[in-house]
């Protein structure tokens, strides 16, 4: 194991430990991370609307930033059939842009149908009967956003290292500190400082729009060495449809993100639906000449691959030199990557909890923390991403084979339910809304078939092995609620309390102090009291009869022999006979002291035999377990 | 992260959680494993007493197998100076054997003063008023113990790897996987089949004497190739006199586990200490030739030091060639080694049982296990010795500088303790006895000083800082179980059990039939019930006082609104309430339900605030807590 792995290790485990400690001993510390808690009332407050052209950066950090990924992870399997390949990208990169056009019309259909947001998931739920449709959607979103958290950190922290590559070694460490930094600042759920939010993404777009500009500008004065990229149009040897369309999988990751405006209509100003449709068309015009110019710049220049220096940091350099406009382009590639990875985790809790709340996934995900953000989502989706980081030792490239199926099986879901949405509401030109749907559903259907096919050795396959059992699993959960609810379920009238007869066992370790303080609360119940006595040898039973008597015999005391030494079985044992005796609804009450240390480590030097026979009692056999706590002093 | 390491890792998982898995919930493959539990009585059963030529290999494989490491550590340190002062390896081996002497002479006069078999830790304790010095000796041991089995499971497997070049990447795997198989085989507890484990150390008794024997006599009628060996006595520029004392220090590793006869002594047949005696005396013989021999041999055949092939392999395979005598040599080495770790195991946890049962280490390292083995103590050292192999990836080397200092400690001890002896009891020949106890305490606190000093960077500055810091802890935990038997202290006529006034308040969480459950029981009990429920918004607030209504009111209702979505506050502000209003000794009592899932995993769909709830308030509140079992059926 390489030291740099150690040091990962010992971060996590270090970071972890203390963040644990200092947050449940420290509320201090709690409050100066996470803030103070909020009233629940807070959550009614109204929120402040945004005006379109502010609203496109807030919700375009998603989409935008894979440009910083996307047309790079298409070169990196080009590039496996030599040099003459290359110039493959800008088709590949013309039919991503096609797909763009496509899906942000479908999209824009998703806003006319549901104006109050629709994911895929609401969408589906609408239009289908059957609930697996929509847990399949919102499960292959689910997946996807913990990939998108780990592709965009790692990506963000690969444009860092691009500039310092002295950084290289720590990369996985410091995707790592970055995705616990999102952690706290989800908790803190800082949602109105959207409006600040605007301006790296503002600032990365107008850089790349710089790039490309600059690039062209460059190139039509000094033309570019042709020597360094092979003829457009040459056909490598080895070339085959399955890796072209690998390629353009690998390209089309540049297109996830493009749902977040659809979910988000009610933040706009009105007229909400026209300003939502405007920023659509605004954002594919953008990333449509960003993704085109960027990648006809990658092939015009020769940019080649190299892990330890991205392409988008290679092109900077090679058009801007290494000053400030470099500096620029990195830092706010990492700020758009880290912004998109940022509402991922907001998408994802906020999606977990509507899925939740449905009885699809644990309740948990549901319940709002001390900041009234989905604090379990947001702890989940960190986990899960940061297992993917230090599994995949952050390296872009080895996340995108995984990434980007479940978008375009949600993408398929949502289409499909618009579709039947038309044939059944109708409506205004619903015939052609309808007929882009169809086209939608079935171009992202083909995409997604695409993505598993080509990408399956190189990770998919475990996406296409974990959706499913997700699916399935998340069926299983909501007929276990459904299940529990009809357990519970009382006739008011009917099933009231009532009393029944009830014997109290004190289990007793000697004649101590804490056996009297044990007693005395038993004695307080008014019920039939037993004392039951189990010795592990005949000196120390006769010893303790000796004493109960001196003692007075405050009640009948039995005692069990153990002759192996086990609590456990002599008391099962003995609550069997008393099950055999009593009435079907008596009650057998078990009494356990418990000590309450003055410092937690002293719970290491006592044996906590009371907390494992609790444990094993209340799980194993149907008796009410009462714990008396005996307050040390010291 | 190679792929080995991961390999470890998930090894190390899987084994453990399959293995936790199947041992707690499948009796029979615990039994499988363990056996079925024993009777206590059966401890009482005879103990075959052993012949002392039997005696001699099945106390011995501590010792011996030393030699397996201790003249290579030493040789290693060594050639770090180029291979002119290889020669340095023979009179430091002789000043080994010297100490050898020494050490024997003086473990003599313990087994003569101590007939009954008397540790470092029973000298200490009957020879120092202060429990310091004592705890200081039993930590010393302890501490090494863990180091002899990691030390020797790497040594062993290195051996393995020595013949088997294709399993050295799996070696950590494969240590890991051999202390594992100890503790199955410890927990077991086969003490008797002791005459069993003679032969493996005989044989490599046997084999090492051939090697040696063999290649003197082809030494003899060939001569050696003087090319390959530097002469004798030739200086190296750089030679210290620390790096001397350092390479000694390692070949002193040869040493460790020479206390086992005398602290075995009523295993011997009648009369025990003559035989014991004669073992040590026998034993001493044989490994002072053997280290000797093999030195002289290591020098002369030029062996050099290679990490993947040890120099007991090289030197057998140069002089047996790699036939069946060379896989003998090989797999009595492994075997010897084993033992010596099984033998370190049982000497741990019992060591552990009495330090324990004094009150200076917790009371589980003193119970008994199913099969009457010290469970605990093994688990402990099998835990402490594989964190060891881990993070040194299993090479003997590194661990080397870590090892020896607490065995001298505590020969220093209880050297020091048999001087203090003869000057009590005085007996025949006293002065001569504590002449050699004298010379022996001062010898072994010199090594012990050695070590500490010419180690210090490598490793053994962390045995300086655990030790002290292990007896501190030590007497803060015998203080404590003191404390504790005071405040736990009766009178019996004083102090009896005495009945008080009962407060139970039942927490509700709407009105269903757990909380009808719940209710039923706390009407059994005959005494002042109230409901509490703690509402999140008004709306709940309303709906559940209105069917509190409708189902008659069974008893007093008290609401507590709660803004922060959080339990324990409005219910912890609650208590505060009572607590004032009610009588000193009077109880406040909480009820809680429980559901009881059919399957675990379902426990990840309920929220647990109960058991969070019940968990939060025995620790930070004066109340007894009741869990009332809920039986959900599916």
């Amino acid at each position: 194991m390489g030291e740099v792995e150690w040091l990962n290790i010992f971060v996590i485990i270090v970071v972890a430990f203390v963040g644990w400690q200092a947050i449940s001993h420290f509320n201090f510390v709690k409050h100066l991370l996470i803030g103070r808690p909020m009233k629940s009332e807070a959550l009614r407050s109204n929120r402040t609307l945004l005006l379109w052209w502010i609203a496109l950066p807030v919700l375009s950090a998603d989409l935008y930033s894979s440009v910083a990924y996307g047309p790079e992870s298409g070169m990196t399997e080009l590039v496996q059939l030599g040099p003459g390949a290359k110039w493959l990208i800008l088709p590949l990169t013309a039919a991503t842009v096609v797909l763009l056009v496509i899906l942000i019309s479908s999209y824009i259909m998703g806003v006319i149908a549901y104006p109050n947001g629709g994911g895929a998931y609401a969408i589906a739920k609408n239009n289908f009967r059957q609930p697996w449709v929509a847990v399949t959607a919102s499960s292959a979103l689910l997946i996807d956003y913990v990939l998108t958290v780990a592709v965009s950190v790692s990506a963000a922290i690969a444009s860092i290292a691009s500039a310092y590559p002295a950084v290289s070694p720590y990369r996985t460490t410091l995707a790592l500190i970055c995705i616990l930094a999102l952690v706290i600042i989800n908790m803190r759920g800082v949602a109105d400082a959207a409006s600040l939010l605007a301006w790296p993404t503002f600032l990365f777009m107008a850089s790349m729009l710089a790039l490309i500009f600059f690039g062209f500008a460059d190139e039509m004065r000094h033309g570019f060495v042709q020597a360094a990229t092979p003829a457009f149009g040459t056909v490598p040897k080895d070339l085959t449809v399955l890796l072209i369309l690998k390629a353009f999988s690998s390209t089309c990751s540049a297109l996830t993100g493009i749902e977040t405006i659809s979910n988000s209509v009610p933040i706009f100003r009105e007229p909400k639906q026209k300003n939502a449709i405007k920023t659509y068309v605004a954002l594919g015009i953008i990333e449509g000449v960003t993704l085109l110019g960027y990648a006809y710049h990658l092939y015009v220049r020769g940019i080649s691959v190299n892990p330890n220096n991205t392409m988008l940091s290679q092109l900077a350099g090679v058009t801007f030199g290494h000053g400030w406009v470099y500096q620029l382009i990195i830092w706010s590639t990492f700020a758009v990557l880290i912004l998109a990875a940022n509402s991922t985790f907001n998408g994802f809790s906020q999606l977990a909890a509507i899925v939740a709340s449905d009885g699809y996934l644990p309740r948990k995900l549901a319940q709002r923390g001390d900041r009234l953000s989905y604090s379990n989502g947001i702890l989940m989706v960190a986990a899960l991403a940061s297992l993917l980081v230090a599994i995949f030792h952050s390296r872009t490239n080895s996340l995108i084979p995984l990434y980007a199926i479940g978008v375009f099986v949600s993408f398929t879901i949502a289409q499909v339910g618009l579709v039947r949405r038309w044939n059944r509401v109708k409506g205004r030109h619903w015939r052609a809304y309808r007929a882009i749907n169809g086209i939608g559903a079935v171009v992202t259907a083909v995409v997604a078939l695409i993505f598993a096919v080509t990408k399956f050795t190189g990770g998919a396959w475990m996406i296409i092995v974990i959706l499913p059992l997700f699916v399935h699993f998340s069926l299983t959960i909501s007929r276990h609620y459904q299940e529990v609810a009809g357990q519970l379920h009382i006739d008011l009238v009917k099933d009231r309390p009532v009393a029944h007869k009830v014997t109290s066992i004190v289990l007793i370790s000697g004649i101590q102090r804490v056996v009297n303080n044990t007693l005395s609360f038993a004695k307080s119940l008014d019920t039939h009291v037993i004392a039951v006595y189990v010795g592990f040898d005949d000196a120390s039973i006769e010893k303790v009869r000796k004493r109960w008597q001196e003692w007075g015999s405050p009640c009948e005391l039995i005692v069990l022999k153990s002759q192996y030494r086990s609590l456990l079985a002599p008391i099962a044992s003995f609550i069997r006979k008393l099950e055999a005796e009593k009435g079907k609804e008596d009650y057998i009450h078990i009494l356990l002291p418990q000590f309450i240390m003055k410092k937690g480590w002293h719970n290491l030097l006592h044996n906590q035999s009371a907390l494992i026979l609790r444990t094993w009692l209340v799980l194993h056999k149907d008796v009410v377990v009462t714990t008396v706590p005996f307050h040390l002093k010291k």
